[in-house]
């Protein structure tokens, strides 16, 4: 269901303030992050399943050329790892060894399971649609586009490319 | 230590009767298969592990084009799990979900574990170095070319390409 | 020469003002264009060579890509046919072959010859070092960016997106 | 015309003797080559136009790793320029820009005009339809395959191998 982008649940909303993750674990950083925290960055969160072919294929590629281009500083990337099938093999211990063999180095959270509901809880908060989902944060901490389903760099790299702009010129709105 | 091949053990031997494939589990066919019922035909076996992304990118789908390019009745091919790392994570349920979203079609061995070694059986029995591992068996059973890592479609086609040619040539020796 | 890149002339010069571009013919075009003319767009100027590799292997369909994926009155793609090398060979009557064969539908200027140089007025205008070479000129007509040789998607569509916000928010400084 | 493969003229044949190269000149050779004088060994003749973008952008990348996969004394690469349109720009002198910017190594025939039709001599001997053409020829001077397009390398590879193996199975015959 995860390869070829298809309907999962509503439309990505758009301009609002994007909601907190939601983790039960994460990877690849030595304290938990939180939105707040990177206030004033530009966030690139990857949403993706170890097991979604178009995610192995384009998604995780993007997101580390992304984390490639940019300064860490200014534009950081955080993994998602957000099941929303086959919960069973996609288990962290799986998604640890996914991570080392594909040598993945940005923060990576493991999306909170709901109790009543297949999707986990941050998928739920920023309505996604399936994996793979880019989503970009302002600086001030808005969402201020979301993708599912491929997209290209060149569309990427403009949207990061405005956020960069508004993010200098308006360091006070931070 | 598997996306980008390096040695595992010792070099592959070449024209010697193919070894048999020891499965605890066969997917994508109704019952198990045997090399011996299948000589009379040109094998293609591909050893992979579901988490090794050579196999991933590379090796599968290079062995998905064999299986949509020749006539399969005269040129099969077989997938091998053969994990020889993180057993607890590429389980048989694990390789269920990712022979689905991947849409492999192809017979699949998960090759039988060992009790005293890491490396599964079949993988053992054919001094295989890692994975990706592509094995052609001729038609009379024997192995005729074994390639660790990866190799140019232009070398794999000659090969089959030249055990097609065997195999009309030598009916009766079959 | 022109397909790995390598060093010309002198260093791209930045934030200057974009030289007007002098061509001795335009195709794709009713008319020719002025960068006067243009002023309160985003320009994306290709200068390519037809028989350089590196241009129509990567330059050239990156500048298509750009064509399509913007509006195209906010954001202008120009090629500009910069020979400086096999003059004989690389004449109008066979850009118009290429133009026509991989159906190139963006406005292109032929560079005016020198007298006394190899390098066209043009490239020798903007210091270009080779091609392809990429140059975005922003809504005032200043050169904020100038690559020689493969720039990737993610690097342009950032500088695109930059361009894009101030040209929103300045709109009386155009 | 070139880039998407079309009719151009009859359907290819196959296994008949290949006829002769018809040249009005040889580049990347000391001196003319002659089917009857590479009898033994295996012809991958791969007929192109310089501003085709298929012969650009595959047919030439395959007949180039076909160069560098095999045996050169055994599997012997001929480019063919066969202009069948653009006559006035795709001349000798355009191809030797080409053939060093591309950096092609092999022998290439530029293919005799006729003086009464648009195609070249050698392409309506072979009866082609367009360019790319590759035409495998056996050891025994005999067309054994001939592509109109794109050709997979597995194909391509299987149909060498086959040729490589009948040339070592009947010496005498050669």
């Amino acid at each position: 269901m995860s390869a070829n982008p298809s309907a999962l649940a509503t439309a990505p909303a758009s301009s609002r303030i994007a909601p907190p993750i939601s983790a039960s674990l994460w990877l690849n950083t030595p304290a938990p992050l939180t939105l707040d925290q990177l206030r004033g960055r530009v966030l690139v969160l990857h949403a993706f399943q170890m097991l979604c072919p178009g995610c192995v294929s384009h998604g995780l590629p993007q997101a580390m050329e992304i984390q490639r281009t940019f300064d860490p500083q200014t534009i950081t990337v955080i993994g998602l790892h957000s099941v929303f099938e086959h919960h069973d093999v996609m288990t962290p211990a799986a998604l640890r060894v996914f991570v080392h063999e594909y040598r993945l180095t940005f923060p990576i959270a493991v999306d909170q399971p709901s109790e009543n509901r297949s999707l986990p809880r941050t998928m739920h908060a920023y309505a996604m649609q399936g994996t793979p989902t880019l989503v970009l944060i302002d600086a001030r901490g808005r969402i201020r586009a979301q993708h599912f389903g491929g997209v290209s760099d060149l569309v990427v790299g403009a949207e990061i490319g405005r956020l960069l702009v508004e993010r200098v010129e308006s360091p006070l709105a931070v």
